[in-house]
This record gives structure tokens, sequence and C-alpha cells, in this order.
């Protein structure tokens, strides 16, 4: 049952999907057991879903877990060890849903950033900031879905890259190419049919499969070489069901330098910021659902 | 029917929804009809979807819309005027999905930035960065859906704020308070249930209805004070069927400066930016859908 | 005397200049002596200088005053009130150059930023985001220097601008134009020549007399529109003996649009981001330095 | 000679230093004379000095020398290669200033972003983000000086780091400590004493010592490592006279979980955003001029 308010507009209004929890807890787990220091380094947020209405209604805070709480669950939990960052939101989520009747779900997310050793030095590191790789935990009842994903990828081809065959009408102006750059930030995220996976090396590939896909495809449109790329993961993992992919076309503009006596067979470039293509889709094992509830919370796909 | 491929995972895998076009496309338009000009200052971003499914599995391109001819309609359309921002976006959703046949729907989306004038001078101003208005159509087939928002609206009270009631289990160590900061950044999205809106007053009075809202409400929960904004907005406008905010809880922590031998009665007050809590939530008119589609596609909403 | 090394290079290597502190400490003050709220919000960064040399060359913090206790000190000093904001950093540059013989000096600064009442409420604000006031504090032994500023006041003209006259070499190709929009974003410093000043009242008057100028130049050049508001400033206050601009020029491009068979006169612009121009100077009071010390260590001007 | 205004505060106003110029200008090279090609991607900023008072007071832009004009010219010297950034920054000043009488100078900068070849391609990259090369040179008459510079080198130690022995005040709360984490982002900037210099191979040098001062050095406080940071570059390079650093405390808060019954031996942190510390200084070539000229127009530094 929601809320419901009788309205002067004649209907009456209710309280409908919510959630709430803390973003953006910054933790940092140094493990050393050994001299060898692990460092991993995470942006987490948890949110709750389950019977929240009579504080929205009526101000009534019995059922909030404090937000302030759930932050400290994180540190807490994360004393005993990260794991990989999807176990540790397995951990978040199964906690908040069985420490609390009216916590019949939530999503609990995070960022996780790399570092590198300085000069394999035991406790001296270098952020690696090539990548951002990203974790969603989504519990909805007795159902957990986790989404993994791959962030501010940025990749390039300065050649094997055309585009042309594309319709004209009265406001095309762009001319055809066979040899152009092609570059994108790649975001992606995949949807796992199985909690059962070995997360870290299974991210590790998609990683490999997606710069091999981008790379090693002769490219006639951006959306070729993003099918190629969802393609060779999702044949590569069954435990996969489906890729989403939100990719900006970078646009690198050859520079006319005729006007200064010059050519420029592709060499001179101006990278633009703005307007940029924006290429998106999904590529999924067939049969698996048009549209999976996971994807109402997660933000930027199509 | 979707394009196909063997898998060495012994399913097919197929195309999945997708969507394209030019992102970001930076319109400022000025009406100089007479001397007192007019600017509006629009962030457009065009994307199609229909039959793409040949460029994506072989490279062809004869029903790519070129990214650069929707930037060029996006002018071309803007030389007759904008009109409001959401009248600009059906001008192009009608433009594309009429043009070309395997263009059956899409989302054309604004940023819309405000200008005042400089001492109300005839065509000097200065930009208004207090809010930032959103627009979003979304066709699909026949059906056309507007929704509409503001973001970047900060706003703070400095008391009326209260939190307590709240359960405490063995992570708690928040202390109860009747006396707080309370601070948002106002994210809010709301569906229109029709296109016959006079969409700048509508909008003007909705950002005051929040701002009221907000302002009014003696607030035990930021929960609450959400919930109050989005029920005055439904019970003024009967044109919206829902509304969706996502409000963080930017924390103000009262310092403690009595290693220093002074008191602190809620006079100085740290402002963290991280972790923060996240408040989000749909308010909507009964018997409206728990789950329009069109949400599918905006980001950052619960 | 300084730190020196024997050096493979064959000469000794020296500690030279050098500052330490606490920066962005974010700082929000409620006076509430009435129910009717004054709110203060600030980013305040506080640097020492003088003798550290130990800690740099042997790790010996014994006068390292620590940057936590600076954050502190901010904390506890605002809770007797901030005053202005100039008068806030004065009393802080005291505090340290007075409490601690090796304090020779230091640089105090902040970024203030602006609420405004939401329907003139006693406790409830909404931020305005059109602009950012800038104070910084320099102290060097006896010398006290404040240097006043503002940035991120976007302002545009569109018309009233021309740009023509320039020389033409085998790289030019830019059109003369005597009709274009003018367009930037205001960072501006001015040196006050005496402490004695009503900080309040002369940043809101050359606010306006920033926008007087810009708004009512008919500009040749964007350096002209600068030198015009630079003027107005120092005609206005004796107090002021030199002020630094620095303006991106904002390219706003004219759509071509004759392919579709449209005229354009100037209404429909593109917004570029990158490259802008970039005009920078100091319009100063005859017979001030050329280069005051103070400018060292306020980054972006000429 | 400068300009002149007789003011209403009885002195004469003046126009004092200035430079314009385009700032950002995205240029991309390819070099493809084989089938593995070189991507070079620069961010240039070129800024001329000299005789441009017309422009300021009168709007005569006969010596303006265009910003669009000195974009074209960066794109036009790049066809026939840039080599090193820094020998691309000295043709581009050397092409200003011996082409036209009243520019006396300027300052040309860069930034330069690093690609990897993905999987060994031959034209297929991908960003590495974990640090940004910077450049500037300066031209004053005939005086050339070359400031080459790294930044976003983020690094970290999870041991190996101790903070005592500070002063203690009043404000002081902070408890000392013989083990923390110890994290901050590299900005360093070192000026040649020549021309005449490997560029490429002395950045590669000089970041290598960075990163091996900060790691190897035992820290009593970022001040000693920032030294010997400098300190081990100065020595290694007798062609650099003096490098500054502006290196941000990144403070790591060891979490307490004492209320959750459990330890935290320097295992569990919060890494915070705000406020930080902010530790910057020069380290010198004894008899190197304590001021240097180069560094008026060098933003954030001491």
């Amino acid at each position: 049952m929601t809320a419901t308010v009788e309205s002067a507009t004649g209907t009456r209004i209710v309280l409908g999907q919510n959630q709430y929890g803390k973003a953006e807890v910054r933790l940092v787990k140094i493990t050393r057991d050994t001299d060898r220091h692990q460092i991993q380094d995470l942006n987490v947020t948890s949110q709750l879903r389950g019977d929240f209405e009579a504080a929205h209604t009526a101000g009534d805070n019995a059922h909030v877990v404090a937000t302030d709480t759930q932050k400290n669950t994180v540190y807490a939990l994360a004393r005993d060890g990260v794991a990989t960052t999807e176990e540790f939101l397995l951990r978040l989520g199964n906690h908040f849903t069985e420490s609390f009747d009216w916590v019949t779900g939530g999503r609990w997310s995070a960022e996780q950033y790399f570092w590198d050793r300085i000069n394999d030095h035991d406790h001296a590191f270098s952020r690696n900031k090539s990548e951002v790789r990203t974790a969603v935990l989504e519990i909805s009842g007795n159902k957990k879905t986790i989404v993994a994903g791959i962030e501010d990828l940025t990749v390039l081809k300065s050649t094997g890259s055309e585009f042309h065959g594309f319709p004209r009408d009265q406001y095309t102006t762009l001319q055809e190419t066979n040899d152009r750059i092609l570059a994108t930030d790649v975001t992606a995220r995949w949807r796992y049919n199985t909690l059962d996976v070995d997360f870290d090396a299974v991210y590790a590939s998609v990683r490999a499969l997606l710069l091999k896909g981008f790379a090693e495809t002769h490219s006639l449109a951006l959306q070729q070489s993003m099918y190629e790329m969802g393609r060779l993961v999702l044949e590569a993992h069954p435990e996969i069901d489906e890729i989403k992919m939100s990719l900006p076309n970078k646009h690198h503009f050859l520079v006319d330098l005729s006007p200064f006596g010059q050519d420029n067979p592709n060499e001179v470039f101006f990278a633009a910021d703005r307007p940029y293509g924006l290429i998106e889709a999904t590529i999924q094992r067939e049969g698996s659902p048009a549209t999976h509830e996971v994807w109402a919370n997660i933000p930027g796909f199509c």
C-alpha cells in the first residue's frame, strides 16, 4: 500500500519507486599481511529499497537505517577484507537485506581505481588512471543481479576506419571518407547471468576483448566496431547475457592546410570537444530479455 | 528480426536496443527582430531509433542518417525560431521520424541555460548559472512523451531540520539532532501527460513550487521535504503525472570547538564533499504506471 | 642561510622559496543572533612562510605548524564572526605571524560563494552561482597586501562588437566582421593600496563597473573592452592601484546555413569550447610598480 | 611609452603588462611515413607580447595578429612534424617573434598526452592518462627560457611515512603518528638553463627520479619527500637549474572501528577530498636567481 493525499487536481498523489543511502564512500583498503602491501581503492554507494513510506509522508524515521550507518557498515565490513569488488557488494547487500525486515532490496555499486607498483616497490604505488572499473549489485526480493563495467577507456585508430554510403538529404554536407581517425571513450556494462564468477579474471578478459575488438576491426561505422567488441565478449563468456556500450564518436577533423599551400594526407588533425557522435547499443544473447529490470537504475544506457 | 551470429557459447548473439545521434550541439539563437535582442542558449542532443541493424552487423550505412546531418538539422530548424525548448525538440523529433521510414522513434533532449540582462541592456547579458533547465522528448512509434526538469539548483536551510528516531544497530554512531543544516542540489524531472502545455510557464511554476516546498517544510527527514516538494507540484499541475527527484544530502558537520574552549551553537560548519546521502523517489498520481518506459533512457533516477 | 648538499653536478643544491598549509577549508558560518539568519560560505586556504628548512632537509617538524592546526584555527577564529572575507583573512594572517616567531609571512586566500534568500525566507537560501568572489592576503615581514577578485562571471553581447583591421599574413584566413557576438568569462583581480577599505562595498562597486564597462563599450577588440572595464574601476576607486584581467574570447561562430537555402543574419550560432582567445592585461595607476611581488603567487595572470 | 588617461582619482591610468593569443589548440599529429603510425597529442597555447597598446586604448588592431591566425600557424607548422613538444614551441615562438617587428616576446605552452599501443598494434592506441607532460617557452627580447613539467601523477605510500614533533598550540588536536599513508598528486615544473636538451630523454629521467624519490624516501614530512625528489633531479641533470613542486597532502584518515568492536591496524582508510595539505617549494642550484622572471607567468607555484 502507498501513501495517498487528496489532490486539488482530483486525483490522489502517492509515493512511487524510491531508494536512499550513502553515495561515494571513499574506501582505501591496505592489506598488509606481509611486507608486500596490497591496495584496493573503491568508491562505494549503498542504497536501500523497501518500506520507507512513513519517512516520506510523515517524517517518521523508524525504518530509516541512517545513511551514516550505511557508511559505517562499508568500513566495518571492509575490515575483514574486500575480496573482489563484486563480492564486497554482495556482502553489503546481504547484510542490509538480512538485517532489516523492511529492506527488501537495494542497489550497491562501486567504482574501482587501479594502482601500479612503483618499480615493483613493496608499498609505493602510482595510480593507473587509464580506466575505471565499475560494478553494480541489485537485489530485488530473492533476486540478485550483478552488472560489471569499464569506463574512461580512451582508444583511437589512426587509420582503418571509413564512413560512406550514408543517406543524403537537404541537410547533409558531410563528405564520404575511406580513411579517418576513429576515437572513443569506452563505457561498457555487462550483466552476469550467475553470481558464480571469477570477477577479476572475467573483468580482465572483457577489457582485453574490448580493446582487441576495437583495434582489429576494420571499421565502416563505429556501430560495427561496437557490435564486434560486444560479440567477442559474449562469445568468450557464457556467464554474460548482455553487454551495453555507450561510445562517443570523438571527432578528429582533418585541418584544411590548402590556404597555406600545404597538403594534409591525414597527418594534422583538430580534436574537437563538442558536439560528438553518440553510439549506444545492447549486444545480447538470443532469448535474454529485451529489457532486464536491472537497467532501470543504471544511468547512461539505451 | 535481429542479426544473429553463431556463438562459441552455443547460443546466438543478437543486436538489442540501440540508438545513435549527435550529442551536445551547442546552439545560441539570437532573436533580433527589434533592437531589444533575445537570447536562447541550448545544448541539444539528437538520437535516432529504428532499423539500424545493418550498420552494426555489416557496416552498411544506407540507413545511417549521419550524426553530422543531425547537427546540421538542429541549426537549420533553429533558423525559424526555437520557441520553447520542448517545442523545438518536438520539431526535431517530428522531422526525423517523418523524413526517414526506418526511423521509428528516438530521443531528443536539451539543456537550457539562462541569461539575465545587464542593467536592462538591449543586447548585453550575464549568465545566470544558478540552475539548468532540462527537457527530453521520446518518440516511440506514435507515442510522444515529454519529460521536463531542473538541475543544479542548490538550496540550504540553516535551521528547521531535524533527524531522529532512526533505528540503531551495531554500526550506528550518528547522534540524533533536532537542529541541523539541510542542504541539497535539486535534480528533478517531471513527466507530462500531454503535449499541450505552456512549457515556459509550467517550468517557472514547478521551479517556484520546489523552492517553496523545500523552504517551508519543517523537515524531519530529507525524504519528507522531497515528498512535499513533489506533492505541491502534482497538486498544482494536472498535466504532470509524476515527478522524480534525486537529492544529495550535502552534509554540513558542526565543528567541535570544545578543544579550543569554545561553544558552537550551530554557527560554524564544515561543508563536506563526500560521502553524501542520496535520496531518490518518484511522487506520482495514483493510477499512473509504476514504471513508464520513458524513464529507461533518462539517467540518474530510481 | 639555506640548506646545502654536495651535488654530483658540481654545484650545491639548496631550498628556495617555499610555503605550506591547508587548502580548501570549507567553512559555512551561520549568524543566528536573530531569527533572520545570515550565511557566509567560504573556501579558505592558509599557507605559511618562514623558516621551514629543517622540515625539508631533515624531516624535523619543530617549526611545522601542522596543516591540521591551521584548519582548526580557521574554524576557531570563525566562531567570533567572519566580518568581510578580507578582514577574516587579516585575522588569520595576523594570528599566525604573531603566534610563531619563525612564521615571517604567508598567503591566506578564500573563495566566497553567494546565497540568495528563497522568497525572503528567514533561514532558507538558494546558491547564486553566477559569480565567485576571491580574496588573497599576502604578508611578507611587515608588509600586508590584499588582492580582491571576481571569477566565473560570464557575459555576452549579441551585437556591438566588431573585429577588423588586423594584419594578414600567409596563415590568416579569418574574415573581418563588423557585427559579432562577444562573450567572455570575467576573471579579475585588483590590488588595494591600503587595508582601510570597505571591502564588501568596493567589491559590489567593482563588479558593477566591470559589467557596465563590458555592456556599454562598443567593442572593436576584446582588448578595448577589457581596458575600458579596468579604467572605470581605477577611476572610481583610488584605493585600487591596479587590476588584472584574464578574459577568454569565447567564440560563437555564425553557422553557414547557405547549403540549406537559408540566410543567417547573425541569428544562429555555434558556441565553441576550444580553442578560445585569451586576452590578458594589467590596467594600473601610473607610477605603481610594473610588477608587484604579490602577483608572484597568484595564478593565471600576465 | 604607455597609454595614459586623465583620471578622476587625480592620477593617470595606463596599460601595464599584457599578452594575448589562442589557448588550448587541440592538435593531434599522426606520423605515417610507414605502416607503423606515431601519434602526438598536444594542447597548445600561443600568447604574444609586444606593442599592442593601440588595441587596448583605441581598438586599433593593426598590430593584432589574430588569435585565429595563431591557431592556423600551430596547424601549419605541425605539418612539417612536431619533433619534441619543446622544439615545436621553439618553432612557434621563433616564427612569431621573427615575423612581426612589434612582437618582442611571448609565451608558448603545451600539455602533452600519452598513448600506448594496443597489443603493439601499428595504428591502434589507448590513452595513458596516468600523467600529463607540460612545457612552457617564454621569449623576452633575445632571451628564451624553457620550463618543462609533469602533472596529475598520483602516488601513494601505504607505510614508510611518519609525522611527529610538530609544535602544539591551543588549536592543535592532531595526534602524532609513526605510520600513515602518504599520498599526493605530483605537479612539478623545472627550468632548463639551456635550449640544448634532449627533451624527451630528460623528461623520462625526471619522471623516473620523482617516482624514485617519492617511493624510496622514508618520510618524516611531505616536505622531506619533496625536497629529496627535487634533489635527485638536480643532481642528475646539470641542464636544470631549479625545480618547483606543488604537492597536495591527500589525507587518508584511519577509520575508527572501535565502536564496532574492531581494531584497525592501518588497514581501512577514508580518502578525504577537502581540505588537503598543500606543500610547495623550489629546490634550486645554488647561485641561481631567487626569482626567475619566467615564473611570473606560470600558475600555481610559490
